[in-house]
Parts: C-alpha cells; sequence; structure tokens
C-alpha cells in the first residue's frame, strides 16, 4: 500500500492522503465542487455520492459550515476518507458512511438539500484497461451503480428544490437530462468545460432541482482548463487555490 | 409598404430584400447556416421550416448545389422570399412553398436529408410586445406552430439518419432535447452561443439524426457573437463574409 501526501489546494491548508494504486482526487472533484450551488445558510446536509478519498467533503468543508456525509462503498477508500478528515480536524462537520449509495437512501431518515456526484465515466466494459486493479474499475465504470441509479437514488432522498449536482463526459448529457426529468429532476444550470480553447468540451457540470419549475436552464459561461502550452488555466488555478463557491445569498 | 435591399454577406454576392415591418434576417440565420452539417454530395433536398424571407436557404445556396426548399405559412413573407430568390437567379435551386409545415410534411412524396429551422422563441403571451404587428407575432410566437409540432414534423419527413437542425434560447434546450427523444431524434452535436466573453450563453445550436444510434453526443468550442466593445467578434464577422459550411466529406 503506496501512501502520497499532497498538500494541494494550499489557501486551504486541506491536507489530503491518496493511495497511488487507488482513484485519485483530480480537476473533477475541484470544479463539481466550485460549481454546485452551496448556501451558507442552508442547514440541510450535503451529500456526496461515491466520496472515494473524500475530496469533495473536505473542499465543499471549506465553502460552508452544513454538516456533509460522504458515502462509499469501497472500504479502502473509507479508510482514507476516514483519515481525511481527522487530518483536517473536520469530524465534526464530515462524516463518512460506508454503504452503498442505493441502501444508504433508503435508510437515512431525513431528507438533504444537495447531492453532489463524480460518478464513474464509463459503462462496464467501455474504455476498460487490462492494468486497472478493482478499486480503479469501481470507480470509473458502473459496475456498482450507474447513471440511472445514481439519479434515482438523488430524487429520493432530496428535499423538494433540493439540488443534484454532477460533472460527466458530454457523450452522457442527454441521457443525463433524460434520466433527470424520469425522476422528476428539473436541469437548472450547465456549465461546459473545454481542455483549451478551440476544442469540443470534455467535461459537463449540470445542477437541477427536485420537483423544479420545469424551463428556464441557464448555461453559464464556459470554463476552460489549460492554456496552450499545458499549464492550468488562471480560471482552474484560482479553483485549487481556493476561491469563492458559486453562493446563493 | 417599406422595402429595404440589403447587401449583406459581401463576398456571396447575395441580394437579400427585408420588409422594415416584417421579420428581418439576422445574426440566427446565419449561425444557423453555418452550425448544420451540409452534404455537397448529398442529393436529398434540405428543408427550412418557417422560412419568411428566404434567408437562410439564400445562405445555404453558397454551400451546397443541393436543392433547398424553404416553408412558408404567411403569404407576405413568401411573396418577398420568392422576390429574393429571384433577384439571386437561385430558381433552380432554390423553391419556395406557401404552405403550413404541418400541411407540408403530410403531403410531400419523398423523404429529406436535412431539415433546418430557426424557430418561434417565445411561447404564446410570453414577452409579447404591444408593438407587434401580426407579421412579427407570428414569426417570435408559437401562434401558428410550436417546439413540439416543429420537432415531429421534421420527425415525419426526414430520412433515416437525416439531420434536424435548430437555433433556440437556452431556456428551452431541455424540452428540445426532451422532444427530439421522443420524436426520435438523436442529438448529436451542440454549439452555444455566447454574446460575449464572461456572460451566460444566450443562443444554442443543436443537430440530431433521425433514428441516430443512442448517445454520442459532441459539445463545439463555443461561439463568441461580440466583443467587448459591442462589434461583432472575428468568428461571426467571417460567417456574414461567407466561410466554408460545417462538411462531411
Amino acid at each position: 500500500m503506496v501512501e502520497v501526501e499532497n498538500y494541494l489546494l494550499e489557501n486551504r491548508k486541506l491536507k489530503i492522503i491518496q493511495r497511488k494504486d487507488m482513484f485519485n482526487f483530480s480537476l473533477d472533484s475541484v470544479l463539481l465542487s466550485h460549481f454546485v450551488f452551496i448556501s451558507k445558510k442552508n442547514s440541510k446536509p450535503i451529500v456526496d455520492f461515491g466520496t472515494n478519498n473524500g475530496a469533495i467533503p473536505l473542499i465543499l468543508s471549506t465553502l460552508t459550515k452544513g454538516k456533509i456525509l460522504g458515502i462509499e462503498i469501497q472500504k479502502e477508500a473509507v479508510d482514507l476518507a476516514q483519515k481525511n478528515i481527522e487530518l483536517n480536524n473536520l469530524t465534526n462537520q464530515v462524516e463518512i458512511v460506508f454503504q452503498d449509495i442505493k441502501d444508504f437512501v433508503n435508510e437515512y431518515p431525513d431528507k438533504v438539500g444537495t447531492v453532489v456526484c463524480n460518478p464513474p465515466f464509463f459503462k462496464v466494459g467501455e474504455r476498460s484497461n487490462l492494468n486497472e486493479n478493482e478499486y480503479l474499475q469501481i470507480a470509473r465504470h458502473e459496475i456498482k451503480i450507474n447513471l440511472e441509479q445514481i439519479i434515482e437514488c438523488a430524487s429520493k432522498i432530496l428535499d423538494n428544490n433540493g439540488r443534484f449536482a454532477m460533472i460527466h463526459r458530454p457523450d452522457r448529457l442527454v441521457e443525463i437530462i433524460e434520466w433527470m426529468l424520469h425522476y422528476k429532476i428539473e436541469p437548472k444550470r450547465l456549465q461546459l468545460v473545454y481542455p483549451k480553447v478551440g476544442k469540443d468540451a470534455n467535461m459537463v457540470l449540470i445542477e437541477g432541482r427536485y420537483q423544479g419549475n420545469k424551463g428556464g436552464l441557464k448555461i453559464e459561461t464556459p470554463i476552460y482548463a489549460h492554456n496552450d502550452d499545458g499549464s492550468y488555466s488562471d480560471q482552474v488555478k484560482a479553483m485549487f487555490l481556493g476561491g469563492d463557491s458559486n453562493e446563493d445569498l
């Protein structure tokens, strides 16, 4: 077992331990954490579906004082997430739950205000890589849960008008919208992420509201991840350093 | 009746007559004409639903030698479109049809390769303007045809794998995707138009294929319509001057 200590996100003073053989916290988590609307006032919990090593709860903890739950099905990832929460003295705010998301939403006693999810991007068998161990396969492929189930689970646990926010690949966007509508989560905000100027988008950020009114989607100004020379854009650098989140006051 | 002669689109040597009291050809038509994939080889007709003064067929005539039909329900607009076609010596390539789109798709004897539509953007009663005359109301509001009917009509007349391309407002995008899926037109390409850098999108361009395989949406590099000083961006200026269309070879 190889543990790597990272001191990313310096302005936030967050420490994140990762394992080289497991899914590693990346740009996706940073983008999603900065995209989702987080209300400082909202006392309803925020839930991260498939939290892995807890990166999203860690970043969100710098943006709200509200309760955050990270749900994770892999025991080794839960242990790592728990260690990260302790290392950052966040045990009062963040709770890591070792459970299948599908069971969690059936057993959790309350409704929540927000669900975020950086899901497995690939269908089973799609872009599989023989070098992937089981940890990585579960994090990258829809083995334990698929897109429909994630959205169904969010709809089961969200309060009316509660927010569901997700990052995914553009080629799944139509399917995401289809399932969101099916499970009564009305898409309200969309933001595209382009690897650099002049290229097709490689990620989409989408947020919807459970039982929200029909229509009214906003498509926000795009994000370019990299400059022409491959370095992170100023937009993204600001997120890594810890800027403001989207906040509805 | 006021007629205005425009010599826009200079490189193309197109002449467009418009009436000040009617809907005027604008950026929307130019963006849509440049967005839709036009194959030089495709011998199946292209149909423009709600062609008004014929601006889209005129622009498309510079990008393909294929047959183009413009369907229009308003007699005065048909007369203007007919005059524009004659003025540009395009009577052999472009045909203006004075008919309700709903009747046209039931009576036209063949399937077509492509349907384009710059539709009324507003629902009946939404953003209505007391100064609007009947011509403008019909062009801007869903009085004669609504979004669902446009997409249903396209599905009735398209060949398998035929393309449907539309420009619309972002707040209708979810509804557009919903109806496209309902009528078996799978969204394949999406491009956002932003008024300028840093703003939310104000137009979407979407293209789907009738009976196309599920999934695989591409989101193309965005278009910024204006520079910070309000002048047209180079991207848009190039379209007005007459650049290349998207062409699948």
